[in-house]
């Protein structure tokens, strides 16, 4: 196809066709004359691609560039090829809880992922992500909520069977890391709203029981 | 007690201590002599929320006060208070979607609300961010994500029930606040945390299967 189809067809404009092209983040077409090239269904699956880690990913471009390198290695099977993308759409911890309660939220989380038998890597983003959270919840005197990790993680296994399947039947590698971006953060999304709303209808039923706690006598609704 | 103690107990500043106090976020303790004063332990919780709207919600001073004023409302049920401080902490939604896939999405989202019996305010914002998400996930032809709404779902009821029952049992409407405050946001950095490790582990066994789907012969680990 041509550029102009490329860009229907994939909902990105000519120009930011071009740039990406320019960027190296879209391989080249095939000449077909000095100044026209001919593209195909593997540049509109890489150019979806691209459009999920900068849209919805808000990857920099280089980033995205790494991201590519990463999922065209030949030396990497198709898992750490997409683990590499998973990788780059992973948030990075964010560093809150002091040194003493950070090193016994380490020891929790280790004996947690070797309880579980979860195969990852120990320098996964999200193991940094859980010592921090949990940390910070010790220091906050939230350890009701650190103790149902198992809660979590059992949810957390459910989710990944079902999403880690129906990505893998995707018949390109393209669209499986496609797949594997749109997944973790929308999934990310769905997952979070929901929590918030199942909040809202569970306490409707039992923050205004009259065995609710409260100090004042509740008489408005 | 006096200042210090105060500080010293909440792990606040004198000065940050004495800035709140200035913008209102913290009633005036009871003045013993004219340049001293005497705080509670209600002003050591209302102090500790503080700190839970600032620091983990990132709130910004104004709106922490308004949270506070709701907090403080005789016209609200304990519900009603507690769910202004949910509200306050819950995420805007990122409109992202165009209005075709918004209405479509709209309307399986109240459909989907309906069915499961949500006793949820119509205009919470968590319905809008369902919305976007799931218009932004046809749009990019995820639809199998959005069919695994009850899935999320069921685990969110399963997640919100304890949570809400453990922010329930504490006695004081501020910690019940604070509590709501930190299980919001720092629960939702456990679960996804915990979901980005399940989708490691399970990749680990479902994409390195020989049944898996590749364009290429996998050599490499």
């Amino acid at each position: 196809m041509r550029i102009g189809e490329l860009s229907r067809r994939s909902g990105v404009s000519v120009p930011t066709i071009k740039f990406y092209l320019r960027e190296g983040l879209l391989p080249s077409g095939e000449l077909t004359s000095p100044n026209q090239a001919n593209y195909t269904d593997a540049h509109l699956r890489r150019l979806q691609l691209v459009r999920a880690l900068i849209d919805l990913a808000h990857l920099p471009v280089a980033r995205v560039r790494d991201v590519l390198e990463s999922l065209d290695s030949d030396s990497l099977s198709l898992r750490g090829r997409i683990g590499a993308v998973h990788r780059a759409v992973t948030p990075a911890p964010q560093p809150a809880a002091d040194d003493g309660a950070r090193g016994a939220a380490e020891a929790q989380v280790r004996e947690f992922i070797e309880k579980r038998g979860w195969a990852v890597e120990p320098d996964a983003p999200a193991i940094a992500t859980l010592v921090e959270t949990i940390a910070v919840l010790h220091s906050l005197g939230r350890e009701d909520l650190a103790d149902q990790l198992d809660t979590y993680a059992d949810a957390a296994e459910r989710f990944a069977e079902r999403e880690v399947t129906a990505v893998a039947s995707r018949p390109d590698p393209d669209q499986i890391a496609e797949s594997v971006v749109i997944g973790t953060i929308l999934g990310e999304r769905l997952i979070a709203a929901l929590r918030l709303l199942a909040h809202e209808h569970v306490s409707a039923r039992l923050l205004d029981r009259p065995s609710a706690p409260s100090h004042r006598t509740e008489t408005t609704e």
